[in-house]
């Protein structure tokens, strides 16, 4: 029987990669998998224990769709604490996960048949939702010459060349951890709001930077022109599995939000909005940052030994936990770079292929949010593998 | 800004109905909710307490988009437990709820443009999902010579006129408990498999079911010829906050179910799927036969009064947890009716325009998933309130 043409979503690389790691764990061998877009840890312990609470009798039944008050309340001082930006509450909407936020921002504010920017390289989910859903995907060819970030003039090409009626941005941005700066994230939220093109920032990384470079600054404080917000637990607070995430919303969108997840989602989880709460105590503030330090700790010594690695260019890793390289000079496109690496040397890192449709054979994503000795083994082992090959 | 123009979703009337109920209850009054598609009791103490033990420690990070294998092969064993029905686990996809089940199923079988068939009155959701998606709804306008549910010659009807790509079934069915018989199910899933259109069946409210009248069989049977099962955790083993729910797939939906889940969801919630491999053991059945017990007492004594309380027609409630019925003899509209309910007698239930903008207006919904004794109470209320009605 007729299967969906918008269910063709292209299947990702790092799947097979992940399959061949596993099955070489399951064989005994000790594979270091850095592939991962989560943080090891897990979620803080404050976390854990008010969650066993609450199992403990609480309601854990539907929540309100936009995700219960506290929690809201909870998120708008987050944007105060970090940001010093007033969000009312009730133009903050709880999501499942960040991918419940993206199905909900991108049909509240796109038909079928809307053309929507985004970079490449950038988050395969951005573009395979769009798709799903009938949008248009534009993508803009992103380099180091701009933090691989897009910038107004690429938006005012697809603008003036065949319509633009939304972007997505991301900072940091997956696959290559770079920012935006305050200035040009200014400049977009300027040239959307002009001309009405909505703005969508995915700041999920938000908290996990490393630089002085490049200022962490929100969109938040464009709501009141358009722009949307999307954010999630699983990074920063490394709930990943919890499927917890919200969005800010301008005011047109607030209403058409509510409405759309009392439909698709009915609710976020119930007991990870209780028990999230706990994630804006200062333990739990407490923990990430530890989770943080932890990171910067493998950024530091990664990027100490680039050179050894011989990935150039690298994409400057501001924030997220991902180093994107290009390893063109080993000779090897990336899918096979990664296999090769795999099953040679037990390492497990994701081809670029997976980001960037056009240039990604060139690169791959090391994900360094595993613990600090597992990284230093594995650039350990990527060093004297590739030095077996000829090149 | 522009907002989608298929982010205008009709509000729910139920919405005004709990507003209304909570700030009576804010304000002291003994509020009697009977609007609330879900059981008051919340999850099992088994899967409560597997929960809070996976707290200490457990991974619960991303899952497989499919779901864990663990909880797919659980179902697969429900099949076989509860229908004698062979499922290969491969063939089930763990979803984010019943919701996050429709999304996907319908994104992998539906194209922009497709036309869909479904009952009046229904669930209005499907409705809502399927505009959102691009999807053009076919409403089959259903009464008591058919327990309220879409025949053949309906399907025919809709096929020989516009066109028809899928029909969405729900048995028993949500506002008016009716179910669907085998030998009805058989002839529309072999009329859809005939004729290439796709048959999503919900199945949701399988377990609760109080009638020999219509036997309980499951569209998993009619997986091989195209079918696509809806099922959750919500209703039955009361665990709708979890947002724990499963497809039961045909093998040319599998790939693409497994892609888009990876894009539109990531993957279901993790916590609620090792704790809801518990629902399975047999304390879990335990407490889910315990609730529809409860459920069987109310509906008797709800049925015995059905002529004291002047609903006519109601719908045979063969499954669920809802009586329908029709109370237009009160001359007074849904809404009107409702509204009046709540601020005279502090009783409050759903109007039957949610799930029938046609001739909704004439009927509510009661929901008998509250404690047996509550349901009483509010009966003796409506009665009372009624014989004030002037009529």
């Amino acid at each position: 029987m007729k299967v969906s043409r918008r269910s063709h979503v292209p299947p990702f690389a790092v799947m097979e990669v992940l399959a061949a790691a596993n099955s070489r764990r399951a064989a005994g061998h000790d594979v270091l998998n850095l592939c991962a877009g989560e943080p090891s840890t897990g979620a803080s312990d404050v976390v854990r224990e008010r969650a066993a609470d609450l199992l403990r009798g609480a309601d854990l039944g539907y929540t309100e769709a936009m995700g219960v008050p506290a929690l809201r309340a909870e998120i708008a001082g987050h944007y105060r604490r970090w940001y010093d930006v007033e969000v009312d509450p009730a133009r903050i909407a709880v999501t499942t996960g960040s991918s419940g936020g993206f199905v909900l921002a991108f049909l509240a504010a796109f038909d079928v048949g809307d053309r929507v920017a985004l970079a490449r390289p950038g988050y395969p989910a951005y573009k395979n939702i769009l798709s799903a859903l009938g949008c248009e995907v534009v993508e803009l060819d992103c380099g180091p010459q701009t933090r691989y970030q897009p910038t107004v003039s690429q938006l005012m090409e697809a603008y003036y060349g065949g319509g633009l009626d939304g972007v997505v941005v991301a900072s940091p941005a997956n696959p290559t951890g770079t920012m935006i700066t305050p200035a040009e994230l200014d400049a977009i939220a300027g040239w959307c709001a002009d001309h009405d093109v909505r703005l969508i920032s995915d700041e999920i990384y938000h908290g996990i930077a490393y630089t002085d470079d490049v200022q962490q600054s929100t969109a938040a404080s464009y709501t009141d022109r358009g722009a949307v917000v999307v954010n999630s637990f699983s990074k920063y607070w490394a709930m990943t599995g919890w499927r917890l995430g919200w969005l800010v919303l301008p005011d047109e969108l607030v209403g058409p939000v509510d409405a759309l997840a009392g439909n698709v989602a009915l609710s976020p989880p119930a007991l990870a909005q209780h028990a999230g709460i706990a994630a804006f105590t200062p333990a739990g503030y407490a923990a990430a940052a530890e989770n943080v330090a932890a990171y910067a700790a493998s950024r530091a010594a990664l990027l100490d030994r680039v050179d050894e690695l011989g990935w150039r260019p690298v994409a400057p890793a501001d924030g997220a936990f991902y180093l994107y390289g290009n390893v063109s000079r080993f000779g090897l496109d990336a899918v096979t770079y990664c296999a090769r690496l795999l099953a040679e040397a037990d390492v497990a890192i994701t081809p670029g292929t997976d980001f960037d449709a056009e240039r990604g054979r060139d690169w791959v994503r090391l994900s360094f949010a595993a613990a600090p000795d597992v990284v230093a083994r594995a650039v350990d082992r990527i060093v004297a593998w590739q030095a077996t090959l000829e090149c």
